[in-house]
């Protein structure tokens, strides 16, 4: 197996060319005064170097040992201390942080692509560091000045990690019946006392302590607060003390991911600190939900474009049959990438990967405008990051799964082989598709919330944006251009039709909701594909100039109908879905 | 988790009502000596308790524990040897075997059902049997007389067990290159020397012998032979004698069916025993080749009804939200399946896989006629058995893969905990869109050969039958009728076009052949709704009746919209998945 490459240059096009983060940047002060498209292509050379060897080296033995958890000790596979303790020394984790408390102040633009190639690299390692910026950034966006400097510096240096504590039993998808309490005390901060599961990275022997953001009821209230517990007392001088009573019940045993830790978390009297507002804690929270939805929809691009290298190499390897009409070398047996089943199942794990990094890019562009931006700019990209986020972590997800299959489906018999290593991403990136909010309910945020939430206004914005920026593209086939126009107007009359009918009918929202996301992510695709073969043509590597056209030609071709089929379903309704009665399921 | 409880209801309403098993078996006097419905029904009670009390409670352990190689030995996990002896003591493995060397003579249209229950309850487990029934009608159809008096009372009665040995390292898809030899000793038999990989059941510990049936190549031929290997020679008395230096070079490990053994194979001059004429090997295995590709077709469907009974009965238990427009019971928080898009994903699976079970049966019986049948009736079935056997091979078990993936998202967080069962069912069912022949050879198979080999002659005799039929349902719907009739004309029209195109374009077939399958799988599962709401209407019970008319109306509405999807595919030609150069994927 060929050792992981990032597509650097994929990666430099997509910044450099389609979403011209030079002039997104030169508007950004505080980004401006970081980094610039030389710095960026450095970070990315090195992100490259990093991912290929550290990480994916300890990829499958990773997978094959697992994470154990021993004498309340929880232990990663072996290698993992060594490449974390590395890795955060690089500054990777503090990579988006903020300067003032030692993070690197990179735009997330940037911070999207060095994301997929590590998940690309090593899907469980990479949630560490994830799980630990995500924190990070809802303490600084929402914690008091005393917490931020207290906790914000351990963590973008990655000695101390971060988790998302939300989870109970009987408390998933719907919060509001979490039973951890939090009782007050005399110095101002409060005593944790319950359980919360399915914990990523909630303990492990990678750094010498665990920041968890505790979901919890204050006494007599219903509202739910946000709480920093941590998992050893730091005091005044930010030195480590006691235990504070945050233990690990037990960690899960899963399909996947197995070299990270699930865990069972039990608080019993734990010390936490408010954070934000009592009672506000889901709106603290979405800040880091937000972060690590468009992180989890990186971890399902990085395997898709994994998935890809994998199965195009072994495509061009592996000889098996001859070409329909005679081998085009004369040869005996050809390469099985000759065969037109196989090429259709690499060319739609291609385009899909390579549109998905393109709303990576711009939901990150979007992300830094609605951080660092000022007026009317940022709060139309604030707009825009409440509409693609949910779409970014559902079809981006959704999409890395389905890669993982296709690809291993190139490898035949010897894709369900361990050692082959494509079975590992199907098992490690189906998580995606479930946790953060499954994609069901990103799709309901996103249908219900972010589109007809506010009767269609920001889905028109941001469609019509779009329907203007492809009328300048003087390269893109015309039929092309008036296909995906056509598509883009389409999204807006059915969000129409489903804002006008859901009064009437609560259940239609729910019901067309992932058939709605699916059009909608069908469709951008579309136009991501003109925007990058459209700006291909100027690139100085004429191939690459022609193979982004033919992607472009194939997705219009043999992908976009997709979005006409997902729009009928919208259109469908829900009656079919909600006539049969419970009894007769 | 309930216990699997077979879905008996509706199979007894698709052998009687929907495909009248009483008219075809009293057709075919072979068939009627042995069974009549109430034999059958018999029989399919037996199958669901043994099902549920034998083979699926050694389901996850077995996954846990898995196959263990060791001294030479491969040995099954606990309760696997204890179960494989009962259910051979109940004569399962030779259900459908001849009665003339101690089968139980029955007909696949019923052997088809107790496979899927077999397979719901527990994928690995039924693999042994399933292999074993395979090699028997092989060695039935095509051996001598003294191998079918030596080998298949031995195998019918569970005794012995069979293993298909095609693949070597170099030769998957392609066999022309396996380098197996056999050379002619002075008795008539033949010495095998050589490797194969992959070989499911090649060894364990169920039974004493193992009977393979070995591809292999005679000295100075490129022609492909069939051979008889036992494991342990067996002499004129039937007795077992000594080793046949047929040794297992290792076990493969696998992403799921941990508990089926998947053996190299190392033959070093073994003896063997032609099957057949010499050279004419393939199609000899072919018989073998088109019962297993049913038989995995079924692995797929019997996931997907295990799949939906765990996710209906967890949607059931399941509390979390509340019902759009208000609980229905005034509750605070609903069973989640009245939400949407948990009804739309349990509605998916549901519809999939009864007009899945639809197509096995009618396979099934197809096979009965065409094997026990005479004159046109028989050659009639025997060009639908030859229509229907990839499409049953590809499209069942990739729905299987679907629904399993479908319920796992039921689950939530908990579908990827390994406890929770669910994730097991995926990992299990990936294999059955690749072995027998991966999906992609399938579809090539049915469009190349089945569908245009004949110039789409058998295609339009079978669709003009389905149109035939529908016209005569007086109870379904008329649009609906109107819909799936014209979708029906639109394959002969579709398939006429690539059959006129795939002279000058010998691209086409292979490059648009999965969705062609695809397109013709919908439309099939479309008429198959039809033909079971309208059968139902008579149905004593008036909730199965209206049970199926809201599965079917679903059907129609959500899923049929599919298939024009795939016809616009097909109809989308190969030039977008050929044009672009190798060097540039």
């Amino acid at each position: 197996m060929n050792p992981y490459q990032a597509p650097l240059a994929e990666m430099k096009f997509l910044l450099d060319k389609v979403f011209d983060a030079p002039q997104t940047w030169a508007s950004l002060p505080a980004i401006a005064e970081n980094v610039d498209m030389d710095t960026a292509v450095a970070i990315m050379d090195e992100a490259d170097k990093i991912s290929r060897e550290l990480l994916h080296p300890i990829n499958r033995s990773g997978d094959e040992q697992g994470v154990v958890h021993q004498d309340d000790k929880v232990i990663t596979p072996d290698g993992y201390k060594e490449a974390y303790t590395q890795y955060a020394e690089g500054g990777w984790v503090g990579l988006c942080g903020e300067p003032e408390f030692g993070g690197m102040g990179m735009p997330k633009m940037l911070g999207v692509l060095v994301d997929e190639m590590a998940y690309s690299a090593c899907n469980a390692f990479t949630l560490y560091g994830s799980l630990t910026a995500g924190a990070a950034l809802c303490i600084n966006a929402h914690g008091s000045d005393e917490l931020k400097q207290k906790y914000l510096p351990m963590m973008y240096s990655g000695e101390w990690s971060g988790a998302m504590d939300m989870t109970e039993p009987q408390a998933g998808s719907d919060l509001r019946g979490i039973r951890t309490k939090a009782v007050p005390l005399d110095d101002g901060s409060y005593s944790i006392t319950g359980s919360k599961i399915f914990i990523t990275a909630g303990d492990h022997d990678l750094t010498e302590n665990v920041i968890h953001l505790v979901l919890a009821k204050l006494p007599d209230s219903n509202g739910i607060s946000l709480f920093l517990v941590p998992k050893i007392k730091v005091d005044d001088s930010g030195a480590l003390g006691e235990s504070n009573h945050v233990t690990v019940g037990s960690i899960e045993h899963k399909m996947g991911l197995k070299a990270s830790s699930t865990c069972v978390m039990n608080y019993d009297d734990a010390q936490g600190y408010l954070i934000g507002r009592a009672n506000r804690g889901l709106v603290c929270m979405f800040t880091m939900m937000n972060y690590e939805r468009l992180a989890i929809g990186i971890q399902g691009l990085g395997t898709s474009q994994a998935a890809y290298q994998m199965a195009a190499d072994y495509a061009k390897e592996r000889v098996q049959g001859v070409a329909a009409g005679g081998s085009p070398t004369g040869a005996t047996s050809d390469p099985i990438i000759v065969h037109g089943d196989v090429r259709r199942m690499l060319l739609n794990i291609r385009v899909l990967t390579e549109a998905g990094r393109a709303l990576s890019v711009l939901t990150g562009q979007q992300l830094d405008i609605a951080k660092y931006g000022e007026g009317e700019a940022q709060a139309k990209a604030s707009r825009y990051v409440g509409l693609l986020t949910p779409v970014a972590k559902a079809f981006l997800s959704d999409r890395g799964l389905d890669a993982a299959i296709t690809a291993q489906q190139v490898f035949g018999g010897h894709g369900y082989i361990r050692e082959t290593g494509i079975e590992q991403l199907v098992r490690d990136t189906r998580i995606a598709q479930i946790y953060e909010g499954t994609n069901g309910i990103q799709a309901i945020d996103f249908l219900g919330r972010k589109v007809t939430g506010d009767k269609v206004a920001a889905l028109t914005e941001f469609v019509n944006e779009c329907t203007a920026k492809l009328a300048t593209l003087s390269h893109a086939d015309a039929a092309h251009k008036a296909k995906v126009t056509d598509l883009l107007q389409q999204l807006i009359l059915v969000a129409s039709e489903i804002n006008d009918k859901k009064l009437e009918k609560p259940a239609v929202i729910n019901a067309c909701a992932v058939d709605f996301l699916d059009a909608f992510g069908h469709v951008l695709y579309g136009y991501f594909w003109l925007l990058m073969s459209d700006a291909a043509v100027s690139h100085a590597d004429k191939e690459f100039a022609a193979q982004k056209r033919y992607l472009s030609d194939f997705y219009i071709n043999k992908m976009l109908p997709k979005a006409e089929y997902h729009l009928a379903q919208v259109r469908a309704g829900d009656e079919t879905i909600m006539n049969m009665p419970e009894s007769l399921f």
